[in-house]
């Protein structure tokens, strides 16, 4: 590196850091469906503890894993126009907000089925607070920069904020799964602690040492499943499997975060096209754009 | 606005945002404090719930309001030298980093005493690596910046590094933060179940209706406090208190992040101060500083 200008010898880890971020974010999904297929009774659309199973699926799918693709393209995507970018990072970011419709409806029927309380805990807040600010940070970029509706003037100023809350909203995607995770595996250990105990009161064998008991939804309905009996701080596999699942998924938005942020990644400056694009340079004086 | 550099107008708004930083940070402090003095029954230093409860109150005020103040200091001191800053930056986080390593000794008394199993939650993986991170972070950027002991070669490698770092761990701390809250309502849920399943086996009066019963801690000591009898999908007070302090704390991240990233809120180029101090230029043709 020595002699080289670190901007040349950057360009070259791109590819390594991309390709990183590909392998985490879809063990991400791989293990997020397997914990929820192999540990947790799989999948359904019954308004069972299986239909609320379809929602971290499609949550770490649609706002985790192809919403930083979205993010990324524009550091993958160097040499074609920009408009065809944006219109892949608008499509890709739609794509994740289907998904994530279909994660959000699973999980309200599941409450609903199971007379819970909707949006009482602070997962649901975090979450919900995300996936709004999503749906209109689309919405705004959709009017400010894919339609001809903004004026010059209006674009270089939302554009930072664009940027900003791009990848503040990646952090909290990532959080708001991480507090999913620990809910989820606490909740487990709730319902199995209630289980043992009814078991126990009516004679069923004692269960603490079955790898197979079925896992109780509060809608009364049996999924079969391995069990946490032995509670998350006996480190369980399921708990360390989540946990693991839980760290992967910051690495991923880690990676992301850093390969859009650091400098020589940038996309080279296209004079002609910034001439007749929708991207403009800020109007301060000696500012450089904190553009895409 | 319309004609005024953007830049000029929108330094006259820093006050305005770091005010608001201040705000949210000592709410965030103070409500900490509030739900582990009110409602978890105070605190001690004796293995108890209440030498826990000295764990958020250390981690909210270190690693989240200390250490987003160190991470201002470069926005707030603009006509400060970079010397004075820089060492007002370094004993800030060092200050944070000690009122953290007490809120982690809290920590692990408390489970050595309840003998229960440390680093087993993802709460506790996210934090310790958030820690750990900080810490080499911190001795980095002693020898990096402060002493005259790196290149400065190495130290127009590292600076990026470090904003990077330093924005990213302010994200891992308040993720940390809010995973160690749903942790703590969920397992008071599950100690108040216990306690009043104990409760009416030995005959006590029914406590459901009672806003005071007391709340068992593992090690079997009694901390007096309001119940989340309800559980928390019911919305009781200190579920909503701690809701409420997640996203305190997720806004102060936020507005943190916001001022040290905005460009036109960064300190004004000193020539004079730059040719002769630690800050360097990347050595990559074109490229700005992404210093703090």
């Amino acid at each position: 590196m020595e002699g080289m200008p670190l901007s040349m010898g950057g360009l070259r880890t791109l590819p390594w850091f991309v390709a990183g971020s590909q392998v985490l974010g879809v063990a991400c999904v791989v293990i997020t469906g397997v914990w929820m297929g192999h540990y947790r009774g799989g999948y359904a659309w019954n308004g069972s503890a299986q239909e609320f199973n379809v929602h971290p699926l499609c949550m770490v799918l649609g706002l985790v894993f192809l919403y930083g693709d979205a993010v990324l393209v524009y550091r993958v995507f160097r040499n074609e126009t920009k408009r065809s970018v944006k219109i892949l990072h608008a499509l890709l970011h739609m794509m994740a907000l289907i998904i994530s419709i279909v994660g959000l409806v699973a999980v309200f029927d599941f409450h609903s089925a199971a007379k819970i309380s909707h949006m009482y805990s602070l997962h649901s807040w975090c979450g919900m607070l995300t996936f709004v600010l999503f749906f209109l940070q689309w919405l705004l970029g959709l009017g400010f920069f894919l339609f001809p509706w903004a004026s010059a003037h209006l674009r270089s100023w939302y554009l930072p904020l664009h940027v900003f809350f791009g990848l503040l909203l990646l952090a909290m995607s990532v959080g708001s799964c991480l507090l999913g995770i620990t809910e989820k595996l606490l909740f487990s250990i709730m319902h199995l602690k209630r289980e043992h105990e009814q078991r126990s009161r009516c004679g069923f064998p004692a269960c603490v040492r079955s790898r197979t008991v079925p896992c109780f939804s509060t809608t009364g309905k049996v999924a079969p499943g391995p069990d946490l009996a032995e509670t998350y701080s006996k480190f369980p596999g399921e708990g360390v499997l989540a946990n693991i699942l839980g760290l992967l998924l910051v690495c991923f938005g880690v990676v992301v975060g850093y390969v859009v942020t650091r400098e020589d990644f940038r996309r080279p400056p296209n004079p002609e096209e910034e001439a007749l694009s929708v991207h403009f340079k800020t109007l301060s004086e000696g500012e450089i754009p904190s553009s895409p």
